[in-house]
Parts: C-alpha cells; structure tokens; sequence
C-alpha cells in the first residue's frame, strides 16, 4: 500500500544503557529494510548515547517545558535537543502533566525545533492538546495500555473520533493511536481508522524476540 | 586546613551539552589543582556525555525512585548509573518529591549503587529524611536559593540545627548546605557549623568566569 | 448601560467561618442594592454554612473531578452541590489540573448540574480550556494576580485575544478576566473588552472595609 | 478488655450531605453503646454539616498545611477547625503530600488544635513521618486498601514494625494501622500487634448495613 506509516517504540523504563542501543539498532535495521518509519524513544539518560548509535529518529519520553533557569531536574527542550533527540512525547499516561505545562512544553519544543507528540487518554482531551498545535497527538486509552488488547479493536470509535475532532480544530495535526498495538494488522487498523501511525512500547521491548516483533509489526502495513 | 569539603554544583538548566562539558572541566581542573573534592551535576540528558569527559564525579539532579517498568518519563537510579552517574540529588526545592517517593528513590539508589543527597527546607525535614539513611543530606531554605545571601550567615542555627538533628538520628549521615553560596568564606563558614560541604549553583553557573569563581571557593577553605 | 456583569469574589484562605459568612453577606447585600451579580467562593469546608446564610450564588474553588470511590480527600462536583454551591473554579492558578483532570472536573460538574469557571494562564491555554464546554473560562495572567495592577489595562490584549480565541472554538463559553482588579473602572474595561465580568480576591477581601471595595466595585459599571 | 481502641471510619468520596449525615449517627450510636472511640471522617465540604449533627469526634479526610493567603483552593487547618473537625488525616495514600507540606501540614495541624493521624505505606515511611510528632501514624500498605484482607494478617511484621519504628524515634506518637479491615477480630489483632485503633473505609460505608458492620467492629476488641 501507498502510506507509509509512523511507528513510535516506547522503551519506557524497560530497558536501558547497552540494551537500550541494541534496541534501537533493531528498530533501525527494521526500518531500513522495511521502508517504514520507525522512531526510538529510550530513557532520557541514554539519548546522547542512542542517538549517537542509530540513524533513524530518537525522541525524548517526556519534557517539563521549562527552559534556562532555576528548574533543577527538569527536562527542557533545549537539552533533549542537545543530546541528539529530534522530537519528545508530552504528557504521557505515565508522566502527565498540568495545562499550562503541556502550553509552554509543545511552545519549547517548536522553539528547539523537536517534533512534538502530545498522549491524550479520551476525545475530549485530544480535541482540547490539538488546540496548541503540536505535529502529533497520540490518543491511548489508559485502560488499554499494556492491555494486549489494540485499541484499533477495543475501541475504534475512540480512534476515529478523535481524528475527526482533531481536523475540526486543527487540519495540520496529525494523530496517532496507542494501546495494546502489537502486530501489523493492528497498524493497518490504526491506519484504516485515519491515523497515520502507532504509538508502542511492551509489544516491542517486552516481547521475547523484539526484532521479530517488529518485522510482524510492519510486515503486514 | 585537614578538613577535604565537597563542593557539590549544580549546573540546574543554565547550561546544557557542550557548555555543560566545559563546565564539567572547569570543576575538574579545579578539584584536581586543588585536591577540593568536586563533584559535577549537569541536567539529566547531558549525563552521558558529561559523565565521558571528566574524572571527577557526577550526580544526577534527580531520579524518581520507579524502577523497571511501565513508568514513561520517570527518570531511574539504574538509568542514570548507566549512563555514568555515581550519586544524584533526590527533593530538590526545584523538584520536591511525595514522601513515599523520596524513600523509594532513596533505595532505589542504593540498590544501584548510587550515592544520595536529599534536599530539604528545614530542620524538621532534615530530620525526616535521614531516616531513610541516605548518605548526605542537603538544608537549604529555599528563600535563600540564589539570593546571593549565603546560608552560613543569614541562617547559621538552621545548619548546626540540621546537623545536630542528623547526627541524633542517624550518625552516619552526612549534612551539606546550600543557598546563597559563593564564596571560599562561605565554605569555610559551612564546615565551621558541622557541615562536610557544600551544593551551590548560580554562584558558580551563572558567574562571569565561573572557574574564577570555583577557585575562590576553593581558595580559602 | 444595559450589561449585568459578573462579579466573582474568590476569599482564598483568607477568610473562614463566621468571617466567611460576613464576607458573603456583604456580597449579597451589595448585589441585592447594585442589582449587579455577585457570586461568593468561599473556603470548601465553609461552603455548606455560607451557603445557608446568603441567597446570591456560592461557587467552590476547586473541584478535583473524581466521583464516588476510593478518593479520600479528593473534593468531588457531587459532595460541594450537595453543600449548596451552584458552581465552580476549576485549574485556578494557584491549584493546577493535569489537562485529563480539568476534562473530567468539567465533566463531572456538568452532570451535577454545578456551573464551571475554568481558569487560564494565557491565550493558548483558554482556547484549550474552551474545547471543554464549560460556562466560563477566567483569564489571569499569573504574574498580575494579587498585584494591584488591573489586567484589563497591564495586558489588554491577553484579555480581548481570549474572547476571540474562545469564540472561534466555543461560541456559548463565557470569558472571564483576572488578576489586579480592585475598582469599577477595571470591571467597565473587562467588559469593553468583551468579557461578562470579572475574577477577584484581594481587591475586596484583603480591603480594610470590603463593603465599601464591593460598592466601588459595582458603581462605575 | 482494658484497651479502648480508636476506630476511624473514614467516608472517602462513597456518602455524601444526608448520608453522611446518617453515617455518622450510626458510628455516633455504636460509639455511645458500645464505649469504644469512633471517629467520623467524611468528605471536606461534609465537615460543617457532620460536625453539628453528631458528638463523637469529627476528622477532616485531608489538609494542604497552607495558611492565611493566596492559597485557592487549599484546605487550611484553620478551617477545617472551624467548620467543625478536632483532627485530621494527612498524607492518606489517595492523597499523597510532598514530604515538606507533610511537615508544615502537622505544623499547622498543632497551631490549630487539630489531632494529626499521618498515613503511611511501610516501615521507612511510618518512621520519618513519626519524626515530626503528630498524635498518630496510620500505616496502610497501599496493595491492600480495599482488598477485604486485613493488614493484620497479609501482613503483621510491618505492623508490629511501625509500632517499633515509631517507639524509637517519638514513644509519644500512637499507631494504628489500616487497609481490609472489616472485622472485629481485625481490630483485636492490630491491638494485639502493638497499635491503638485501626483506619477503615469500605468495610464499613460500603457494606449493605453500616451499623450492622460497626457492631461487629466492636463487638469481638
């Protein structure tokens, strides 16, 4: 098929230092063989050393928004940058944030020149994180992650709901889906429903053979 | 003088990686032309890379205590040592922490071999936190921090109170202090209350010759 | 002029019990003799008792957006219309949401029938704010707050930028503005601006005589 | 027995105006029969409306340990006082604190006149907290609020554990200890292990008769 979709794997805090790199090596041999795009997220300590082994994209778990300053422990922008990241999730399930805070982290990001993924958990709230005009937003039922179960079958209205309220407010922003995703066919769900990728993490790191699972994530887009 | 005081900077978010690099430089030049021990503590990305380019010891600003897991964004002990960390700052004023999270952060590190200072805002607190047994803790009235005003003056009591406190609670414990820091007086004045050291940030950072100013630190302890 | 504005008279901890309900009972003696709206939001465990002693609208100043369950000390849309408030602050400045909170404190206030006023730090986050539907969105920028300097002259455009914003997005939502008001002559400026009245604190109920704030207040509209 | 144990009863977010109301009365009746302390705990806005209804003791479900001031949306000592509570949980693992407002939360607590009872999740935990000297700690392991299984059982080391922690660092604090507790036997061997009372919720507000649940509460201490 004609699209070519974007797959971001979470390493959340799984896997790290060496094995974050191998992990990444095997997102970027898939998607060299694959064509399909495919972006590494490890932990924000080891992205100096992931981006510095990988050519695909990496990007960052997270960012406070905050910039130069008084903000010990604090994430910006500028240094994810710095350390080779090209883009940042924003407010994760895991790691949400305040309104405010998610205004001045995509506000930062576009300023750093980082693509931006802003995680939202229903319709609702996509529409109200689409407003600030980030790249992406990735709507993820919190329900469902880790679930196993994809969201592109448990709940596709959520996911076709919110593609439809995210053009309404802004046609440029492109969304993501998240949740359970484990296997191509769920991709080509998540595509089918106006998404333009997924958005992963147990899937892929957890899964017994990680390079197989991502050959099956792609192998059937 | 017998006494060898730590010298804890804090680079907060003012200077990030290459900056952070030289910054790192500066300290250990000094440290080694001084014997002072001192220890660097750029933003959690720079770790890695700063972590590479120095001999003398770096600390994380923070970790948050989740270990493996789904816990996105959250910044780990074992992360953070991976990517050449030997010690991190846990409840910065900047970044305080829920009490439950400070003891889980606190054994997070010492399962991974990091060494802990845990930040706190008065005697009480400092009390508190050494129960967990960390290695240092550091008082630091946080109407002090980068007032220019050192703590050693405006507050002596509340540093010979913290370590009077410490040392009833949990002798093995070490008290630094922080706040209004800049000056080889101020270590001096630091240590003559109890204290093994001190953590200071925009005194050094921010300075117009910031390896002038870690000399004059160093100068008269 | 033909407006009624809203006046919305937030006590903050300033102000509790017997003295709570004297300050409300001023507010309504001054709404009752203006004809002009005014809506008392006092302390949350002194909801019940002003509620029963005043019959302008009471509001709470806060909302936690969680329902019946396991929530201990969360502050439930149910629990405060129950303690006879009619509606809501929600995400003030100085008690922030995550963005998936203020959707569901929103929410939840609906279906109890409370009126909602979300509180906004800029242009950006009111349009956000404005997706959810309340009644009102409230802007103050927070580095007015408490100031004296009245927003609708420091930062008039924040203020008429909001109402555009809101009315592209939300034409029913409702714009409020904030921070720095004390005088009529700031109510009659949020009004030309396009606001239906105005948020505030310590212009009345830090006054040495907040009946005589309030009439001022309310006599040059 | 000699023991009279505590028994609170907290409401959580489950019963709310008129009914929590009429669960207080019933722990009010069971108290009155039986001669064993039981304090009412229902939701914040609830307090005033509990407070005048009953004469068995009233205990807010939380405070923030703010003060006079800027403050919206916090929940002041001072006020809960003066609606009508004579104590207060902090801390409760559904709303956790930052270890400083645990500290300045018990400060307030005592200027006010109110009983403190600090929850806590473990050994570690209940130690610091007892370090700031409230009247109690409440350790509840938090994978057992809710579970039906009593603490005192799952779990009876880390009960007897607190009550040692405790004892060494402040003899004067009491512990009493929560999570599945539903039982009068629970309530005798939490007595057995060391503490003054138990903390419950669901075993009581959520059971089908309410004081059905407390006279078997009280019935075996």
């Amino acid at each position: 098929m004609g699209k070519n979709p974007l797959i971001v794997v979470n390493f959340k805090t799984y896997t790290e230092g060496l094995n974050a790199v191998k992990m990444a090596k095997y997102c970027e041999e898939v998607s060299i063989d694959s064509g399909v795009n495919i972006i590494a997220v490890p932990q924000i300590p080891d992205l100096y050393r992931v981006a510095g082994s990988v050519k695909i994209p990496v990007f960052s778990q997270h960012i406070d928004g905050a910039g130069a300053g008084s903000f010990t422990g604090h994430i910006t922008a500028e240094c994810v940058k710095s350390a080779g990241a090209v883009g940042t999730l924003i407010n994760h399930s895991e790691r949400r944030l305040l309104l405010a805070d998610i205004d001045s982290a995509v506000a930062s990001a576009k300023k750093s020149g980082l693509t931006s993924v802003v995680c939202t958990n229903n319709i609702a709230v996509t529409k109200a994180a689409a407003t600030f005009g980030p790249e992406y937003v990735a709507i993820e039922p919190p329900e469902l992650i880790g679930s196993g179960i994809p969201v592109s079958k448990a709940d596709p209205d959520i996911v076709s709901g919110s593609v439809r309220a995210v053009k309404m407010i802004a046609p440029d922003v492109e969304v993501l889906c998240g949740a359970g995703i484990s296997k191509g066919e769920d991709v080509a769900a998540a595509l089918e429903l106006g998404t333009v990728g997924v958005l992963l993490a147990s899937g892929v790191v957890k899964a017994k053979d990680p390079k197989a699972a991502l050959l099956d994530l792609v192998g059937k887009i």
